[in-house]
């Protein structure tokens, strides 16, 4: 793993000097991944108010227009610097700032100054817009500042949602984490026998299985073959008599963990964990769960919610003092095993991508033998 | 605007270091001016116990000796740097630490040692002492530790404070901004018809008016001319039946932030904010505001601190956001029109002392219109 | 005095850089000194469960294995970095992260890694282990995590410790200062007669007494001569008839302060207070007091804790403003006179020993009038 020299210094500067054990190598897994998409907000969020919100530690604001189009401008009016999110929308779906009332809209122009005789467009005077798209409930923003810019991707979809047979759960988190510790947590399997005990699985059966890892440019896909049905709770729940399992962990550009299971032929299910990464330290999970199962979906949906969320505290908790101590120490120093299967291939696609390199990640497979 | 290289720097270290968006000419409107006289305090709050306060961020301590005559010390013990002000005066009124008791004098001479055989006085034995004035119910120190220091210039006097026929009002309040904002906003006409809206100015009436502005070497001064009497409260109350207006708002070096209204004959109004440079982001304003109107005296004296305070405590709410998020992106970017009629001039004033030029600012001097 | 680059730059960082006075040579008495022995824990404190302590600013989790040893590993799992004091001690005696269940034992060897199939062994998968010894009541760790490192030296004796006749007094403490300021704190006598006025000493009575200071390679040593037994309240309840006074007060490397007083025969009394630097500006005292006294023990005993408690805090709250004193300003200066008798030996002691030329430290003797 490596790092951006920005957050070297930040690290640096937090840690205390004098340290008995001194990093030699120490970095933090960091990467800004500039023009891709992320989520800003649930739709549901985005009324009539301005909504704050972070994306790789840039303020930003999120407003609709007139037509109710959904607007991100950085959370900084370019006059004096006060945070237009402290403002209000105008009857003409502009974005005013409650310092001297200057107006923006959806594309960051000035449209209008109060007390000024002269125009109030000018380039100096434009706030900075990222491009924004709303779909299935989700208000993505594309992370670049660029004028004009034009978005060459789309965001992610999510396959089951709305299809037929199938329910949705949503749920938002936030982890005090880097992007990429979170994500990899969200894709590991070897912590769910320990940290999960019993929410997942149990004590090792002592079964081999094989982990097939399958890396292209812009995905890594780990496929568990051998799989027994898990013993923990959820899975009993699933599918009480077994079945043959089919996992997939994937890890899709730029911030899509998501994991899919069958259980026999009635039980699928797929949870996309999109991450947003607020700044170098914080990320927020929208977790989109769909799944189909033989049982009726109202007796599972009310378990679906407390479940995760009692999942995700207990790796909250973790990646907190995880990244406390990556910070006490000015930066992290991980040592992997082959059964850390996916976590090499995501910091390789995010580095790159920071780099702007992304054509670059060449294919590669291989096999990994894991016991559970 | 510029900024001063220490402070670019301090903001850098204290901004995420991983942006989307890094301003590339970031700065803060910080200047260090040494050799100008600020406030320290009222008089009324020094008494017989020494008293903390701060100027540029350097601690500084207050005491009166025994004839009562008000002295200021950098606040830190030269022995082992505890800090003076826990201490106390002693019956000669010399200021002694608690820790080992070392005594000093009001010019930082250290007088006493306790268990020293030898000569207490010597010259790394000295306490950093300020020139300081008390007059008109103020203490001001000089900015300079320079030993033996003779200021060449005399504080600010309020002029029409115990003046015949005059009221005065004084508030002493703090805001979380840089000095050069928390004055700029303090003569900032054109938030105020809309951060204040109804308290000084309601919605524009479309009305042109001019703003004369002239700059010399210590001072800027703009005269608005054609100005109505404004349709806001406080107006209202002055001068329920209008009458013409004179309205000048003047920045007076280091400091002092002055708003002069007359309206009609009988109503003649000068507030002084005096600004103390705490240190780069907080500022404590001295306000002094002494009127004469047409109305008895006793029947506006009740109003006009709730309604200053109600002025204030908007413009301190929009100055610390404002400094958080300058702050947060590691330096400020502002963008001015020509409505911002006062502030490039303070700036240059104050930019100007800061490197020691003060004589070097040239006078200048233009017009400017604005919609009120 | 000087000062690790470290530390300098923590400090600068630290303190607000616009200020009035910049310290020309500020700088912090901070050192760090490797292969010495600190106290980590007391006994009592470490049972089954991990223990999370701190050493110049590094996180230490100690444990007992299955023999009930105690071991010092850094706590950090080299895996994901996660503390390992979150974890567990297994039933074979190994310390268990939470994460993903890694286990290591008392010399930091990864012993089990759950679901892995191959070796879990491996010199990248080693936790940092420290040199543990436990000893009359304590644990002490060596600072090094060197691999395979062996102390070339023992920890501290406390020579009263369980001594027939003595009685032992033991008592933790922390301060917010530097290791070297707590240490010259314990050992300053001209604070004594001021901070702690009434309990050590009273007014001065003029009396003339020396001071022989005689530094040798690993301590120096301050013997007070002609001193008068003390008239507070401490003296006045050991000796009230008075008696000889004898007076040592030693500092031993690495962070003995060491007080010894006898007044008659009978009374004798040494006061250990062994410091842990937990980091820069944190300061932990382990102290140990062993006395022998005419009085009945049991009569003293309920007295040197609240005494012993009383002067610490008036000592902290000094240590705490000044600390922050230092940080405000960036750095220290200090001012000494010929009365602050140890200060500057002990501090050539430590910065030597920070530098790996402890040998190098050569023998000297003078004498001091002090006035008491």
């Amino acid at each position: 793993m490596s790092l951006s020299v920005e957050s070297e210094s930040a690290l640096a500067a937090a840690a205390p000097k004098s340290q008995l054990v001194q990093l030699k190598h120490g970095r933090a897994s960091v990467a800004v991944m500039r023009d891709q998409w992320f989520i800003a907000a649930m739709s549901s969020e985005l009324k009539s108010k301005p909504l704050a919100t972070k994306l790789y530690g840039t303020p930003l604001v999120l407003f609709r227009d007139k037509e109710g189009k959904a607007g991100a401008l950085v959370d900084r009016c370019p006059h004096r610097n006060v945070p237009l999110s402290l403002g209000q929308v105008t009857d003409d779906g502009n974005l005013r700032c409650p310092y001297h009332g200057w107006q923006f809209d959806r594309a960051g122009a000035c449209k209008h100054i109060p007390s000024l005789a002269s125009e109030s467009e000018a380039k100096a005077r434009r706030a900075l817009s990222l491009p924004t798209i709303e779909q299935q409930g989700f208000i993505w923003v594309y992370a670049s500042t660029e004028p004009d810019c034009v978005p060459n991707k789309k965001p992610h979809e999510f396959g089951l949602l709305g299809k037929a047979g199938y329910s949705t759960v949503t749920q938002v988190v936030e982890a005090k984490g880097t992007m990429f510790s979170t994500i990899e947590n969200a894709l590991d399997v070897p912590h769910t026998a320990f940290l999960h005990r019993g929410l997942f699985r149990s004590e090792s059966r002592g079964l081999h299985i094989t982990a097939k890892v399958q890396r292209s440019k812009d995905r890594v896909i780990a496929e568990y073959v051998g799989e027994p049905r898990p013993t923990g709770l959820i899975a009993r729940i699933l599918s009480p008599s077994g079945g043959i399992v089919t996992h997939f962990d994937r890890f899709i550009m730029p911030s899509v963990a998501q994991v899919e299971y069958s259980i026999g032929t009635e039980n699928h299910f797929i949870a996309d964990s999109i991450a947003t990464p607020l700044d170098d330290f914080h990320t927020r999970i929208y977790a989109v769960v769909s799944f189909r199962s033989r049982l009726p979906h109202f007796l599972i949906r009310p378990f679906v919610k407390p479940l995760a969320l009692r999942v995700f505290n207990q790796d909250a908790i973790i990646l907190e003092r995880q990244t406390e101590l990556i910070e006490a120490f000015g930066g992290e120093q991980f040592a992997s095993t082959e059964i850390d299967v996916l976590g090499k291939h995501i910091w390789r696609l995010m580095r790159t991508a920071e780099r702007g390199g992304e054509a670059l990640v060449e294919d590669e497979a291989n096999e990994v033998t894991l016991i559970v």
